[in-house]
């Protein structure tokens, strides 16, 4: 398949754009990591003044083949009840997007039973995934048709110069298809990798880790091809994040990464194209240990550190301020150049302490 | 002084407010610390479903002699220069008031210089404090004045009976302040109370830190006496932060702190009020030391920890979002009790894993 092309941030700007934040009237860096997010965005953005972004929210919900091996205690009809339930509004991520002005689309791209339910978007490519154990969770084609499902969410999108593209998931058992991606692609042993997701632990959190490792034993994946990955060990919803997060790069949006299966998602695109690095935003960290060792892994830096573990997006929607805040002191602040405010403000000695 | 009553919160809901908690529709406590921020919220407005609070930041300044002994390389001019940004809207904080919703006021209660520009409210009760090696700061009726500023600037303010009341300040010097009162009413040395602010280091901290300890040694502050202390060694805007903080509570809202120096208030009117202590959100973890150390003394937990320091009540302003979201969660979530959502979303097992 043809994968879009991501356009290249020009990282020549970086230095001006630094000396913008510096005439901002504050101390040197006294804005800590919101100044480091800002130049980010403004960088994606292409002007040391963003305007306020646009957002939207994409919630992929799929089912796995995998939790026939006990790798979730909830069963599979979970996953279309709280499509059913995000795309009535009733969800965390449903009231996060609508407190902070962002437009939040549920989409079955596979889940095994049919979601004709009202406000869900329908681009299923599989009636759930086939169990990594017997053979490849998808043959390749339908890989394909999950990242072409999450490209062609994005471009249903209305047209944005730069906005904010939060990507999140429902689906049981998806903890643990992330951990098999993370061991595959991003270099982490079954151990680091399998967490306890909602709560499991003792004998059940065992008997997670093992299946992982039976399953990357089985198909000895090759990060070489992240798409061959993808279809052996699965994940639909994966596909399509990872399509979406490609397809908003390719728009110049920013990418806001939720938690760990987001992560995961984001580590396949990572691998089809690293030039996405330069677009994500990770919003939070989330409390499965697997995501602190991605994120390390990946060098990425969190907005939020407040111990969710919820999924659907619901992470990246309540970073979402955060970031419009980055933008918005980039953009409105005074600066110690512009005509008004005097160049007193500016520290006489370079140990100032301004306050 | 006569001290507002604070009202006490009743905690008996707590298990009320819980069990709501744990019947929205997600795994439970996989909201992480957004779920004890709704319940700390929800106790303050008294509903398991509160409703989506309006906010005030209010920014009060102020002078400080303890200038003169080089514990900050900024000169007083600058105070007033920030004040008249603040009201011109071209802040880091006025601009996070404006993106997030909040009603922003700037009040002069203790700057040096007269602060006569649009927008700022004055209430001055000293024009700068005196140099606390020399004598008290500011006498016992100043330091009760300026409490009276805070209580009367909240009494303008319009009613509501569940709100959010941000508090932070702007006053070169008041870093010194701040460890100055940490240590003399929350036990931290000097060593440990004194940060670099926003850049002080080597021989010019060494030097603040005798500073403090000199004025420490000085004073002998008694900690059973709050007010005493802030007369002693000061800060004007201290003590209109510990009487807004003390209104706000008095009507039932809930305190959004800021950083190091809006902390040190808060001690103060804890130390003059403890039932403050259930009104308090701590928004965020300054990157000054002494700020986490406090907030350790009193078990305090922030939302946010993105290595801010620019005071102005710019971290409070940034967190309310996220205050706004807790409320939402509480309020808007679908339960598994309601109509229309099965509990088949509740795990089957105890150790169950949703995702």
């Amino acid at each position: 398949m043809r994968l879009p092309t991501l356009p290249s941030i020009d990282l020549t700007q970086r230095t001006a754009f630094q000396a913008h934040l510096d005439d901002l009237t504050k101390p040197l860096g006294a804005l800590g990591g919101l100044e480091r997010l800002g130049l980010r965005l403004a960088l994606i953005a292409g002007t040391c003044r963003p305007q306020d972004p646009p957002a939207f929210l994409l919630t992929f919900a799929g089912d796995h083949g995998i939790t026939r091996h006990g790798v979730s205690a909830y069963p599979a009809e979970v996953t279309p009840q709280m499509v059913a339930n995000l795309a009535a509004g009733g969800a965390a991520s449903s009231v996060l997007c609508r407190l902070n002005r962002i437009t939040h689309r549920v989409v079955d791209v596979g889940v095994a039973a049919p979601c004709d339910f009202p406000g869900v978007i329908q681009r299923n490519v599989v009636r759930g995934t086939a169990d990594p154990l017997q053979g490849p969770a998808m043959i390749r084609a339908e890989a394909e048709a999950c990242l072409q499902a999450g490209l062609d969410e994005v471009a249903s999108l209305p047209e944005h110069a730069f906005a904010l593209l939060a990507v999140g998931e429902m689906g049981i058992g998806n903890s643990a298809v992330a951990a098999l991606l993370c061991c595959a692609l991003g270099g982490l042993s079954p151990e680091a990798a399998v967490g306890p997701g909602t709560g499991v632990q003792g004998e059940a959190l065992a008997q997670k880790v093992r299946v992982v490792a039976q399953v990357l034993a089985h198909h000895a994946p090759d990060a070489k091809d992240p798409l061959g990955v993808l279809a052996a060990i699965g994940g639909a919803e994966f596909g399509a994040m990872a399509g979406a997060m490609l397809g908003a790069a390719s728009r110049g949006w920013a990418v806001v990464v939720d938690g760990y299966i987001a992560g995961a998602a984001a580590l396949v695109a990572l691998r089809l194209d690293p030039k996405l690095e330069d677009f994500l935003v990770w919003s939070h960290r989330s409390a499965e240990p697997g995501a602190s060792r991605l994120m390390e892994r990946l060098g990425a830096e969190p907005v939020l550190d407040l111990g969710l573990r919820l999924g659907e997006g619901s992470g990246a929607a309540l970073a979402v301020p955060i970031l419009r805040a980055a933008c918005a002191v980039m953009r409105e602040m005074a600066t110690f150049s512009g005509a008004g405010v005097s160049t007193a403000l500016e520290p006489e000695a370079s140990n100032a302490d301004a306050s």
